[in-house]
């Protein structure tokens, strides 16, 4: 599209700065990037992140913002096990923001692709009322990859790390919710610091046959639905081996509300044939892992309390109504 | 980002009806896209319409402007001589628009994407305050590239159909222009329905050495800056030999203002050795070719005015502020 005076400079100032690996023959500033062939498969995905519904300015630094911005899109090249690569990155720019917030931003983005080795290739600038940061990340696959539809009656579902702490972090942001101290920014810092698990999704990959994962960007029930739509299988699930922090139990008590449902974890749920530990597996894939159930025949999600089977109070929160067709009990 | 209720179910149901090519070994649904291997060089951009910005709802249909937020992308792949292969498609979704709306702007898209070979791979949709359309498109580069930075004084400077008549359909449609019959048919649908000038870049690749090319999206004058500006080189662009349809001739006369700075053209404009002549590159190119001027030493663009050097009067529309630094007299 057409640019208006300003947006070709921003974004040629944006862009001047950054570095390429050898395999970016060409970056910005051209029609197009041009990148090396590639003979493994190739991974695309493309995210956004728009102010007012994901993220309000006063919450973080520019340079967080950039950086979180990549980092949930390094989380899907992540569930798939792959290694990231490029990206192409669209800045939607409203009035009252300056460059030096922009230069602040790129630098965050900067940072966190150097970190992860993608190239960031090109980039477009565009007027609108509200910023809005949209990633379009391109990686390569590993031999064997991590798909939805791989999960089996009788796998053993994990998770990575701790759920439902960034959605508390949201909510202490937004004030919807308190905390103190270091739990406080525990908790806060689990939603304007994720972290992709890169390189627990590459490790798995080596194991055979291919576990099916995704990442839980929307909630533990919701993207687990995800996996047992694509698969055709249901889940039973034991709500008291969902990972909790000591900060989750401090604000939330034994309310399992934003772990099962909460979003913004990009942690790793995968699905294993049976036998192996969550004690081998937090080894093998260098991040905590937990055993939070198993994969069963048919399409429901059961969430198994204490020791028998029972109901699970419906949150009323992003994360369940996408449940209601996995008929949850 | 994590999804609103609604959102999951909006994506799955525009991208079910997909098509896609046996390169695409994954389309929407996972994580990532899978695509096959990729032999030759990649080409990568992104770009974005956005609402009340680049576009007003009343002007076209749904599928008009799907289509159009597609052919804008291809523009660049074609401005790079390159082969368009696949895309993602994040969509910023605002109030007031159903299923529906969305149902037709997915098949205007779909539809031009199968009339480009492109197989519609990942998409993504948010919630913003206005309807936003943002592609990364990725192609595969012909054994030649057609690059900003490859003009040299003593080329000859081209372009390809007419310019100034999408700047002229975008002011009628705004009600700040008027025109009749044909001719407002003729000026509303080149702004409405663009053509993507991707065979004739494809075959400029053939030619020896590689041209400089650029697509002419931000107007004449500003594009030819970009080249002009990578490559090192100035230029005298003759006046009378800027192609305008009669349209534009019954709109504006001999103004020049939309030809030189209108923007949305979305033709070719590109560099070659000197000694072709217009009516062999309009037969090899497959569309009409005209000579405007010719590339210099220095870092100046020169417009002559019939048989002299003159000035020219600076239009206050978008595309002239850039061109500024390059000290057009």
């Amino acid at each position: 599209m057409s640019k208006a005076p300003g947006e070709f400079e921003l974004i040629t100032r944006l862009t001047a700065k950054l570095r390429q690996s050898p395999r970016t023959i060409l970056g910005p500033g051209d029609d197009c990037a041009i990148l090396a062939p590639s003979r493994s498969r190739q991974l695309v995905t493309i995210d956004s992140m728009v102010e007012g519904v994901h993220f309000e300015l006063g919450w973080g630094t520019p340079e967080g913002l950039g950086a979180r911005a990549l980092i949930v899109n390094l989380s899907d090249i992540a569930a798939m096990g792959g290694v990231p690569m490029a990206c192409v990155i669209n800045l939607a720019i409203r009035p009252g923001l300056g460059a030096r917030f922009f230069d602040r931003l790129y630098a965050g983005l900067s940072d966190a692709a150097s970190a992860a080795g993608v190239d960031i290739v090109g980039g477009n600038v565009t007027r609108a009322e509200a910023l809005a940061i949209t990633i379009a990340l391109f990686g390569e696959a590993r031999k064997s990859l991590l798909r939805r539809d791989a999960a089996r009656s009788g796998d053993d579902i994990f998770v990575t790390g701790t759920l439902g702490d960034a959605a508390i972090g949201w909510r202490i942001l937004a004030g919807e919710l308190k905390a103190r101290g270091p739990s406080r920014k525990f908790l806060v810092d689990r939603y304007l610091q994720p972290v992709a698990r890169l390189k627990a999704g590459q490790r798995l990959t080596r194991v055979n046959p291919a576990p099916a994962a995704i990442d839980i960007s929307d909630g533990l029930l919701q993207d687990l639905g995800h996996v047992l739509k694509r698969s055709g299988v249901g889940a039973e699930i034991e709500a008291g081996a969902i990972p909790l922090s000591s900060a989750y139990r401090e604000v939330m008590g034994d309310n399992l509300e934003f772990a099962l449902s909460g979003g913004e974890d990009y942690e790793l749920l995968f699905c294993l044939r049976p036998g192996r530990s969550e004690t081998a597996l937090t080894q093998r894939l260098g991040v905590p892992v937990s055993r939070i159930g198993q994969i069963v025949r048919g399409h429901r999600v059961t969430l198994i309390h204490g020791g028998g089977r029972a109901g699970v109070k419906a949150p009323r929160i992003a994360g369940w109504d996408q449940l209601r067709a996995h008929d949850i009990r």
